[in-house]
């Protein structure tokens, strides 16, 4: 075995070709082994084996800055630097990060967890190493869905114009997550299918010199038919034309050739993209076959790829998928829009019924905003089904085109609240801040999966503007579900029990949380309140005004970042009515990034759970006391 | 004459080419004479004066549906809608507003202010019409400045893919609103000069047919030949790979052959991009020849083009601008980065003598954001130098790839606040709250243009993460300016004045406001205490504390959006530390998009003035003085 004792990249460098394979074959058994009982990225990290290794043979990091797009396939990447022994805290509380991570190593030069960032990243790194007159490489990997990104068509503008000497691999895989759409997923395929265009080159050469020489007027064609040549042997004329110099496409399970590829790559001046063929999924037989789940998966049977998978109530995403197509039948102007996200968001279903008003854009969150928009302007309802993290992307469109435009758009906001293993880059705890305070939105949270669905026909019916409902990454509570779906009033909450001068005001799964507290606290003898705040905005301002004028203390609690959330938009409210009857705690997100881990340990981490809610509830007791106290005896 | 008697865009058809042409004069002396007066977007609409003349008398609005990019060249389409009568009133408050607006017109079909997003318009109407069974045409006009954003590009992407029938116009007037960078520019500006291989095409085809006939291995070579041919007639080669049909180039000031290129156009299945060559300020002298000045201008005297200017103190950009110099002449590593607005954001001077350390990025938002991340992580100083309204395409970049990672970015938000004339497309009221919710980060606002510098200064030395300066679209105060440039220890306020139970805690212009509010009730024996908050994040938490303790009552006021932003952050601030001796008061802008007009007037309608502030003041203390006699009286 090689493996074991690679520690440092540096130690590549003295293996040979054949070691190398050898080597990326025990990377690859380790990856599934390792796999298996963490879950991960699997089928992007197989598809990259050769790739990581020729990058590390060839170039020397951290000198050399090696940066990967969605960083979820440097796991290669991370077994070559050190972290071998590691992979079974793999995406775990404390663990190894799923992601690139500085803190981790030194070889990790650059964090994301969001696509397309990586050709940006290059440039600046680039452009710094030029202002210090450096002179190390910087290499992006970036996928052929990432490319699809606004932000990566971008900074291929701005590479392409500055010239300056910066490595893109494009490590075409034929599929992101979903199969590729999108014009450029076609270009690149025709350069796939073309290759034998290469190997025409001297043929055509030969042809040329075939044709008589010419003078006069002709002259100057016949230089441009030559010139002309240059689309024909080189099939990346569309980078090309961008100002890159193309190379490829070149196998990425060929290590010889790969290294050869880079060495060319290395006497370019200014930017080159390298084309690189993978296949996803690469030696291991379920995940070459079954791209959606080896994207990113569970813990899974070894011999089947199958995965170990709790039972339990239904996710709310496939409540969500569900319930669309019993929309989708009422409805025929209903549309789903995925950056994507088809399998992740739970639209299989209906994509399969409805294949026509199924619509996935590829990875580009803001054109997906921006279509509904459209589409909605022109009577249709559009849905646009997204991850509360990656709808982070679609601010601007969501600001311009939608709320001012106040559109009929329904946002479907799925992962909203922690999302355990992906960690901090994936958290969906800022949507109902950068949300709330665009005029028009109106925004809901389930208390439980069959909510979800009477807010689906509640978005439905809706037709006054922007609405959205946002949903976590969890199962459901396993609640009965309504046969009928009903809608529910816009700006109504729901109060579940009433207490004794405390309430918990809760969204979404806190509502469960509170529940739960609650019942504890009344074993105590403590009668408290739960809300069902299922409005984000607008309120329920009779309710907050019932709960203010009967002096109740309130805690409210949401699994979103503390400012500018929920209980921010309660504060608000009291403060705008001049009422101060009303004592509000705030129990949400602080103010850091919550790395990755279990739901589970999230929740602890930041407080939000039943124990925590508890605790709250008696310290504001004791300190009503206290002031009762006070008061009473001054 | 013959503009008087247009007032529906279907007079057009009846008109000869020689008509049109006469009336595209008309039209541009009508642009020139009304803009004198009013200001606004003259360059860009005297370049499409034949184009938009074009597009009326070839197609039906508003059955057609005709969208432009960042409708503000939209003034001869609004012309020719039976809009003339108004044009005095042009982006004046309750007037004919900049933009492309659905309110004034059924002709206006798609507003936008921000770049790039007509492509995805299109789009979602073409897809709406499709599943509807209609036949209408769908038109986007796009800039090639516009193109180079993100969004347009995933547009392309998907619009390629997909085939539908729509026509893009790429209006290439060979600048956005700064001269183009980028690739794609250079990719335009060659086809542009190589226009002569449009008309070497018969003498290609009769070369090729001289070569002599061949059989065997070589015929399909030169087949391959001859389709590589189109490679060198069709110019835009890019576009054809991504599933476009590409007419052109044409020109657009010869109304004969655009409009023989429409219908060539119109017989094409799927996407066509029909690629448009135009003069931006065509017809002026001094429009054509100062590219800047011809962008968004003030009223100006008609013979030079030169601006009618009030005298004042400095705007804010220019002390920004000013004093970046200074700092970039202390410090090597400072980078100023501007997505297409060097002009606006008035860098000219820093780019004059920092040449490399000026970097315009183009319409691109995203991409800016992130490799300043990236140059940070380098150990470089970068300032995103962005309007507030813009950075609103690059928050996920910020939380995500700034934030996280904590790198050292500065941001120079300009146009913070109301912005006047460009109205609610525009308006830079967001970014408190969008941003201060986000971790690591810090954001300050200065009282004045002296402050700025120091804040300039502070945000330098700052090496800790993320930091923000904001400031708004005005002249400064024409307070005197500090030689010596020093920092402000972070998250500390300023106490300007003591009061009497009362203060006024204000941001940026607001302490102006504040502090006149003051003067006038302390004529009438009130003493009102003005703070600075001249910290959004983190906030000054003794002096919130003290505020507290001292029962005073606080009105929190920021020409920002109320929801979510400074007055919102010190209610949570003393929500979570439990005090409830403090009576804040909220003044912001409320939850509605703020139309054009003059700053003053968007305050005044807003309640963000002197006035406003004073009568509040006063209803407070009459409320006061009604709880403090019940409660004595209880």
């Amino acid at each position: 075995m090689l493996l074991p004792q690679i520690n440092d990249p540096e130690q590549l460098k003295s293996l040979s070709v054949d070691e190398l394979t050898t080597l990326a074959e025990e990377i690859r058994r380790f990856l599934i082994e390792k796999l298996t009982a963490t879950g991960g990225h699997l089928g992007s990290n197989l598809g990259v084996v050769e790739l990581t290794l020729a990058l590390h043979y060839c170039y020397n990091s951290p000198r050399d800055k090696m940066i990967y797009d969605v960083g979820h396939q440097a796991y290669v990447h991370k077994i070559l630097t050190g972290r071998q022994d590691r992979f079974d805290t793999l995406r775990k509380h404390q663990g190894l990060c799923g992601f690139v991570k500085r803190s981790e190593s030194e070889h990790d030069v650059w964090e994301a967890g969001h696509s397309s960032t990586s050709l940006s990243a290059a440039m600046g790194m680039a452009m710094a190493r030029d202002l210090k007159g450096e002179d190390n490489k910087v290499i992006a990997v970036i996928g052929d869905g990432a490319l699809t990104g606004g932000m990566a068509f971008e900074a291929l503008n701005h590479i392409g114009h500055e010239k300056r000497k910066l490595m893109v691999i494009l490590n075409d895989n034929e599929m992101s997550i979903a199969p590729n759409v999108g014009a450029m997923h076609n270009y690149l395929s025709k350069i796939r299918s073309d290759r034998h265009y290469l190997r025409a080159k001297d043929e055509v050469e030969g042809l040329l010199k075939k044709i008589p020489a010419i003078g006069g007027r002709l002259a100057k064609t016949a230089e441009q038919l030559k010139n002309s040549l240059k689309y024909m042997m080189v099939p990346g004329v569309l980078f090309e034309e961008l100002g890159f110099t193309y190379l490829g496409p070149v196998d990425g399970h060929d290590l010889e050739k790969m290294i050869d590829t880079f060495h060319q790559a290395d006497n370019v001046a200014g930017p080159v993209l390298v084309h690189v063929l993978t296949t996803k999924g690469k030696g291991y037989k379920p995940a070459e076959t079954d791209f959606y789940k080896s994207h990113a998966i569970s813990p899974y049977k070894i011999e089947s790829g199958q995965a170990l998978k709790a039972v339990g109530p239904p996710m709310y995403t496939e409540v969500f998928g569900e319930t669309l197509i019993e929309l989708g039948r009422e409805d025929s102007r209903l549309i789903a829009v995925t950056p994507a996200m088809p399998g992740g968001s739970g639209l299989f279903p209906f994509a399969k019924e409805f294949p026509d008003r199924m619509i996935d854009v590829g990875i580009a969150e803001q054109h997906a905003a921006t279509l509904c928009a459209a589409l909605a302007m022109e009577g249709m309802k559009p849905v646009y089904a997204v991850y509360s993290t990656f709808m982070q992307r679609a601010y601007d469109q969501i600001v311009h085109d939608i709320c001012r435009h106040n559109a009929n758009v329904m946002f479907a906001i799925d992962r909203a609240g922690f999302v355990g293993a992906d960690g901090e880059t994936h958290q969906g705890v800022y949507d109902v801040a950068f949300m709330r305070h665009i005029p028009n939105m109106v925004m809901m949270m389930p208390k439980d999966e069959n909510e979800l669905r009477h807010m689906m026909k509640t978005a439905l019916e809706y037709n006054d503007g922007p609405i959205a409902y946002r949903y976590p990454r969890i199962n459901g509570t396993g609640v009965a579900m309504d046969p009928e779906l009903r809608t529910i009033p816009i700006g109504s909450w729901e109060r579940l029990r009433t207490g004794e001068g405390y309430a918990v005001v809760a969204c979404g799964p806190m509502v469960q949380v509170a529940e739960e507290a609650a019942d504890l606290l009344k074993r105590e003898g403590i009668q408290v309140g739960v809300v069902n705040a299922r409005f984000l905005k607008p309120l329920d301002n009779s309710m907050l005004l019932d709960l203010a004028h009967a002096g109740t203390n309130m805690v409210v609690i949401e699994e979103a970042c503390q400012a500018g959330s929920l209980g921010s938009s309660v504060l608000e409210f009291y403060a705008e009515n001049e009422i101060y009857d009303a004592r509000v705690h705030l129990m949400g997100v602080p103010d850091i990034f919550v790395e990755h881990g279990s739901i589970k340990e999230q929740r602890q981490e930041t407080g939000l759970t039943v124990e925590a809610l508890c605790a709250r509830i008696k310290s504001m007791m004791a300190l009503s006391a206290y002031n009762y106290k006070t008061t009473s005896s001054s």
